[in-house]
């Protein structure tokens, strides 16, 4: 999933309300210091609400990420790329952008955390195991357009978009999980490189 | 950090004896439900003694992740392959085996967890820096030693290196925090390819 602050637009619909208050407690806590009482803390509405909805934590956390899918899933941009190569430049440029604001590495910290309870939580590994597949579909179809266009050539198109997913990932998990910057900086440089040399046609 | 489980031949040592107990624990509870007291439980000496050293789970954690890397550093092998492009192969079937037993599973979800906590906490950060830096110090100089060689192409080493920790660290780390293996399988062919195509000689 692409990192960005969800909630940059305000909404008054109750759920997104749930959610938006899910989210900022999340990164004011962290996952262990979560507690549903603190999310309803950050709810502008009867905290009741939240407990009519979710029983713990772990379900609305569920919920949540379940929100972010939906969102990403209606916020794709659509055809403003002159082409797929471009459009995968700026993918890799919002996932992995230059200059990281605080909303990029609060989202990313935030994820880090929730997937690290995965091995332990089959809900969790579940949400995560869609979104992961979304955006790897999302990778690939703009690898097979770009092979439409004749701007990249002849490959496999759903395992190139696993390999750079895989490395994306890496490279926002340790980018926030150590006090380096260096790997995530290459990674980002050694991907478009990569693209570069074994996607682009203009280099066969 | 490679996967295994480190602690297949047992040991005496009291300070190993500790460590082994930790792992024990964290493997069998998970970080969340991990307590000081659990891992003395795993513990067959007196739990007086871990009260002695350590004042709670994560200082004893920490000093577990650099229990780890003095091992890794210790048991680093030799010149026992042909070539560095054979040495490199090695390392990324052992980072990424074909096939993961429980021991490589059980390490690298430990591990994540642990990661997961670094955002928040200062001395696993500095930890994981530090285990991070020497896992890319240790590939850069096969990558070195290959151009020494002649096996691999002038390029540059440290940068080279940090693309494909990187790329290993995501790989393990889709691999356990989702349902699907396919990431992982197909980031390990990649890599592989990678180095034949970006790194080995016999290609320009």
């Amino acid at each position: 999933m692409s990192p960005h602050n969800p909630f940059r637009t305000s909404s008054s619909d109750t759920h997104t309300e749930m959610m938006e208050a899910t989210y900022n407690a999340l990164r004011k806590q962290g996952y262990a210091a979560l507690t549903i009482q603190r999310i309803g803390d950050e709810f502008p509405k009867s905290k009741s609400l939240i407990y009519q909805h979710y029983e713990g934590k772990d379900e609305l956390l569920v919920a949540f990420l379940e929100f972010l899918l939906d969102q990403f899933k209606s916020t794709i941009p659509g055809d403003e790329y002159a082409d797929a190569h471009e459009q995968l430049q700026v993918l890799l440029d919002h996932a992995l952008p230059e200059s990281p604001n605080s909303d990029h590495l609060e989202f990313v910290i935030a994820m880090t955390e929730l997937r690290a309870q995965t091995p332990h939580n089959g809900p969790y590994r579940e949400q995560f195991t869609k979104t992961d597949h979304f955006f790897q579909e999302y990778i690939r179809d703009i690898i097979r357009d770009g092979i439409t266009q004749g701007v990249f050539r002849e490959c496999e198109p759903a395992k190139e978009a696993m390999f750079i997913a895989t490395s994306i990932h890496g490279a926002q998990s340790m980018h926030v999980t150590t006090n380096s910057d260096e790997p995530y900086t290459v990674t980002r440089r050694k991907l478009a490189e990569y693209i570069q040399r074994c996607l682009v046609t203009e280099n066969i």
